[in-house]
């Protein structure tokens, strides 16, 4: 194993544990959400400065292993695409905290009402799902795996809808404030995933050189 | 000027025209939004693939300057900078694209009501002024200039505010459809000027070598 290598292998567990963070903080903020839990809603905020730290620590460990290793095109690849996972981890830790402001914001009393508490419920799962299988494709760097990770999406985007539905039905009575306080939920669970498909999408890039994402774009420079 | 200069100096005005473009784009969606213009949501939602298309030529830029010279960290600082900017421009982007779709959707019902026209006629103003503003930033490459990045976002933080606080005044009396709307077309502009500031401190960022995203974090690395 070459010296890169091993920096390399240092820099994927930092991101699989960066992303079991994620996956914690996700999980509680959900839990707190569903039942308005100041206490946990609390550690879940003070928690997301330990996820920036984390990825303030791997991004400098990065440009340090850019400077240290000759400039090889297909190591940079991968270093630039751990600097792109980092950056979405962060920002699921976010998420993360945005849920739990949500709750702090609301106490006591609860956020989500009884209409919806299913599908937030369902939301929190996935979440919490598309977190690990994130953190598997990491460990794994398995290119198979990341399409997993994009079912795992397509499930949120269907609680997503779902979630919109049942508010637009004639049955749904909320104060307005619940409705901004649903919608925004949504969003953050929704934005979540996509994070979560993003970094599938960089280990696939890694792997491959290709990101998914450019597929079907007009693949026209624009200079 | 070194070989390095000079290609950093493309690099530049690249995301410069792309914070241009950018520009437009919000414009046009905040006037498409408020007039419920078909046409010109569309045009959004289509350019925006040219907005994705300048960040795949500026990365590709990057990632094949950082294989050309020398892995010098100060020029390397520059380049993982560069790379953050054009992913928040993108995503600046994408948040044009949003308010395009969401106007899209409802046409030909207009989605802004009166009680909110001025607010969100206002966020308009700000994100087009934040846009412009990133481009002066980049341009000069000015870190004191960064900071009225900052003021301006202040701005459309209290607009997101205020919008909050016509929904929650008991003279509301909007379809939950509205609602939900208004809360995500609030969430996108506050977004929209978050990204902003990220491009300003990046460029702060290659300038200092500190990242003001950092000042006021834990300071202590997870591991």
């Amino acid at each position: 194993m070459s010296r890169f290598d091993e920096d390399l292998a240092s820099l994927v567990s930092g991101t699989v544990e960066m992303t079991g963070l994620v996956a914690q903080s996700i999980s509680r903020a959900s839990f707190a959400l569903l039942h308005g839990d100041l206490e946990l809603a609390e550690a879940v905020i003070a928690e997301d400065d330990r996820v920036d730290a984390w990825q303030w620590t791997l991004d400098d460990q990065i440009i340090s292993m850019m400077t240290r290793h000759g400039a090889l095109v297909g190591d940079l690849r991968k270093l630039v695409a751990g600097l792109r996972i980092t950056a979405d981890l962060e920002r699921m830790g976010d998420l993360a905290r945005h849920l739990a402001q949500v709750t702090r914001l609301k106490y006591p009393e609860p956020v989500v009402p009884d209409a919806v508490r299913r599908h937030v419920e369902s939301m929190g799962d996935v979440a919490e799902r598309i977190a690990f299988k994130t953190g598997d494709v990491l460990a794994r760097n398995d290119s198979r795996l990341a399409r997993e990770v994009d079912r795992i999406d397509d499930e949120m985007d269907r609680l997503h809808r779902e979630l919109f539905t049942v508010m637009l039905s004639p049955r749904w009575d909320e104060a307005v404030s619940t409705a901004i306080d649903v919608t925004l939920i949504g969003r953050f669970y929704e934005r979540f995933a996509d994070h979560a498909v993003n970094v599938a999408n960089q280990v696939v890039y890694q792997i491959t050189g290709e990101d998914p994402d450019r597929v079907g774009g007009p693949g026209l420079p624009p200079v």
